[in-house]
């Protein structure tokens, strides 16, 4: 009973790795946006399984099909119902797991929850889920753009130790996407890559950090005391498979500063409200500043290893499993698109709850 | 339009720092627990100004009344209306605010989202808001603890570079409050209390971390894939004031670790399923698993400083202000009921939400 | 858990009959609006108690007291909180109540369903809380009014068997305001009051028929396909104590035509897109056309009537009981205010959802 | 962005008459339910076009697919989601409507509101939009059934002016199902057929009344004060394609009884708490008291006719349309399925939202 995010642009989706399809429907796009799978698709394959050799083998093209809310390729401001069809299934794969709990992962607690879970593939906790979210956050990305003009990029920032040190400001979609790791800066994305292929090879995995930032949102977005702007994406971010921590502006680093250290002057710049840094991270008091909103987040190491743990079985008898099947070794590269796409489902979200109350916001 | 929290238990909080009063109303509180004022006032008496040597000086005795919701004692299952009255309000304190926005604090986004703000003492951004939160949290934790035996507890283990190291299995209410900075560490807590005041004696400020913990929360509450537990606690905590960011479990410092060396492994230990670490934090995709539940809340400086600072004026032209008034100068020892009120609050929501869907959970 | 209606403008109303008082948050509300409580308190005087001489004489001014959400004057966006304290309680008055369940009454219902109740004054389900509603649709009307130049107007057309044939488009507030029962039908209205003063002699009460009216709304409000206007209005109107039915345009009268002799041709009249007839009631599909849009509500008689009737008590023997106290033997007068706020609050939250997701509508 | 309903057991439903087709997605549905698509088929034939000769013509054999939410027959608790391929889609048959406004239907509002419509056969105001609700209805019928024993049964009671009087306590299935018109009394529903069949051929529509019925509701559901019952109820009634009015108990009937007349005395009857009339229909102050709970709706006359009529185009000049394509002359024997299907989507939520609150209620 959580699967709708947003208020005003409201995605529900739907979906186990191993069934009919996943899905998404898109409630309240605002109408005449010029919409076709064209759009869907490239943010899709992004996200895909089989994109690279640090990725899970599963051949899935991740075909998306619209299915409702457009006509004559524009939305109609009706539902908007896309949908993939699974295709590499290998239910076979996961017989084991019908009655053993793979450690950290959701396979005991679905199953305490619900009396009952899917266990091929991961069912609902499978990161295919995530697919809805990136169909929908496409939809949400190509209106901020056209009507605000956001820039929306994500990149990796860390592989277990290996960091590299990226300003939010020249954050480029073109670097992120000049290597399979999506790290935005070369030479240490080819350490970055190197170490995941190490640990695909001794079948165990890393985890990392992603910086997601959003250019060009117009001051004002965000609306107190609870729906805080960051609020949201800490609650987006943290809805994320396998997403441990988020922070936003100088998040966990700025708390050693101290308060005079840490301000943001403001000032008039050629006509311009700006501040002079930005350890805000472009939102105060919950509402966005006008200044480049940018955050961290957290992703553990894949939690599938091929090596044999302990685990208990659905009579709750201690054994051991041992992970098998198509896994990726490291989240990160095709969790990028997923921080995009959540990031873009809370603005618009904003945008339009913004615009309710208060009428347009003029561009920053 | 962002003042509700919850869906099922649902509080909206009202009110400004200097105005009527602020308040709160809780609905959907189960019928029959009983409750009067006198197990509303002890936490926010925690929360209070004026409570020791390191908070600000402002004298408010927060006395809580509620207005409707019970009967003989005992809440009635309608809408629980509480408030306290403002008393020491100091408009003129405030008056250079009427025309300056102070940096890194909300009035530039308020004025620039509503076009008006009510200047006074930061009006609706002012954390006497958060009296509401506490109050309503009040009401939520009885319900856990009468209904779960869930003990809630939060605790301060970092100001500024001074850190606690505490397990959070041993985190224990008596010995966060047994000092003023409520950091259950006590030698570490004289250091901190000590850097707060150097902090106030020279006119600036410092931020850190509160450690918040849940224990014998049963398996099962959480609400994939939108509504995890976490993504829930993570939007909580980030909507207090000069919060920055949150991780559960392991947390940023589990990327540096290995799947294998990540996972929990879980055990049947004396008929009770366990894992033997607790790196998930208690929650495994989305969903608790009956292990103590434990994240932090980085809180940045308090921004009001007592020195001239470079701002701008509400037309705009450059100028600088210097912080006037009754401040903190360390959010962090109100801020714990804050992070325990916010934790009840989204616990009883998933606890109601569970109930719902799955039925009564067992205690763990 | 039913307490909140809207969802952009959102408002949560609480209290007891018996009890602190009663009253309402508003979230939502656009900024700059200029709000005093002289805006509030003519409406809440028209439902107010003691008014007349056929409604209830229990003494209460009903005066209200904003307690947050402006600021000199006007609307700051942020949560406007509004309240009445209650005065005039007789506790004792009810004393036999505290075991027995009126007849038709909700006594029985909510000890039911919550397992206690507020006894005095009927609690919860007094037509006190309607308070809130009246006070919060005082703030909407005056935007509605402001922004859009929308007219609300609800009068009562039929008392019993007494029938007041009204045109929706001549419905005025002078006329409805002429007379204490609230008939703009001047004729029918003194016969009507007799009818309700016969009732009040002989311990009895009556129902009838109030007739609700919104001229100007814009031509494009309403959200298929569950959200469709009339079904928001329907359900705003059977939200109110005693309404059990309710019809929009031809409503159950439109039934014995057929679809040629129903439909409403469309014609260009001196550049206006109008309908030259209006059996649709203003909403064609969910969606508002630009014509007046008038609706009917059916109250029943009042439940409270002085005369013994068969009931149980709460150990659930038989046994009777004759109603006491002061009552209205006639709901309609005073649930005309309340009509007409409901009515706003539908009409200013669809208002805000078109905006949102269509952008602003021009004025018909 | 308003596709969906609930809030519990939460529904969106997309689709438009001419596009890849029409679905839903359940959110919220307990698990363990055994479901397959067997459980949803026969709901759907019942609303099916083509079914008899006083319907459209339209060949649609509206197969629903299940594609989530269900594992070895039984629902997961994740997302149901459900779909029927659009199958006879003739848009050469609309092409006039693609520049004329048909009067008394949704083309001009939906042009207004979005300034985009799909005139392909209604697009999305086609009753194919009802296909979602019926397939979830089905789900929560079951649910009903067997948790809690509820019997739902809907029938028509008046075509144009041809009534039948029917008893809700009488009210079967079976003698609904007994023929074509779905009117429980066999000589009135002969002649209703007739007065259908005569109003098609001379290319005219006819409207009429259904009745709702609801039988072994526990006590206790609703929730005040603005979800009471009833108010769902008739939000759910009004948000179907046509209807125009809804009472529920006595109705806009009980308005000439007094109060004296109208209550319904309660009794211990064999140890069971009763009233001894139901004028009340049910339900008291918005909460179920377990009697059988019964509302009327109203539709209007079909808006196509074969007849030319006064219309604008899409530049706003006069001219006239003449209704072509396949239609129902009366759609109340395809609504009976949708009024039972929202009845359960209504009392499913309440059923939870109680038990969330309250606990679970016993059968009454």
């Amino acid at each position: 009973m959580g699967n709708t995010f947003g208020q005003l642009f409201r995605i529900t989706t739907w979906g186990e790795s191993h069934g009919g399809g996943v899905g998404v429907v898109v409630d309240g796009c605002p109408p005449r946006l010029a919409l076709t799978e064209a759009d869907i698709q490239p943010e899709l394959d992004r996200r895909r399984p089989g994109q690279s050799s640090i990725v899970t083998p599963r051949k899935e093209t991740d075909t998306v099909q619209i299915l409702s809310g457009t006509f004559g390729g524009k939305t109609l401001g009706t539902p908007i119902s896309m949908w993939v069809k699974n295709q590499d299934m290998r239910p076979d794969a996961y017989s084991e797991m019908a009655t053993k709990f793979r450690p950290s992962h959701a396979d005991y607690t679905y199953q305490a929850k619900y009396g009952i879970r899917n266990w091929q593939g991961g069912g609902r906790t499978s990161a295919r889920e995530t697919i809805g979210r990136v169909a929908a956050g496409a939809v949400a990305r190509k209106w901020l753009r056209e009507r605000y003009g956001i820039e929306l990029v994500a990149g990796v920032i860390q592989v277990q130790d290996i960091q590299a040190h990226i300003d939010p400001d020249q954050l480029t979609r073109e670097a992120a996407e000049a290597n399979i790791v999506r790290c935005p800066d070369a030479p240490t994305a080819e350490r970055m890559i190197a170490r995941i292929e190490e640990m695909r090879s001794v079948g165990d995995s890393v985890g990392g950090l992603i910086l997601g930032v959003a250019r060009g949102v117009p001051v004002g977005w965000g609306e107190p005391v609870f729906d805080r702007l960051e609020a949201d994406l800490a609650k987006a971010m943290l809805s994320l498979p396998a997403s441990k921590g988020f922070d936003i502006g100088s998040g966990f680093g700025g708390i050693t500063l101290t308060g005079l250290q840490h301000n943001d002057p403001i000032r008039n710049i050629d006509g311009k409200v700006r501040t002079t840094s930005n350890r805000s991270g472009g939102i105060q008091g919950g509402i966005s500043n006008g200044e480049t909103i940018y955050f961290r987040i957290a992703f553990k190491p894949v939690a599938t290893v091929m090596h044999e743990q302990d685990t208990i079985d659905d009579e709750h008898q201690n054994t051991t499993l041992k992970g098998r099947g198509r896994h990726d070794p490291c989240v990160l590269p095709r969790a990028v698109p997923m921080v995009e796409a959540m990031t873009a489902l809370v603005l618009i979200d904003h945008a339009l709850r913004h615009e309710a109350q208060c009428g347009r916001t003029a561009a920053p």
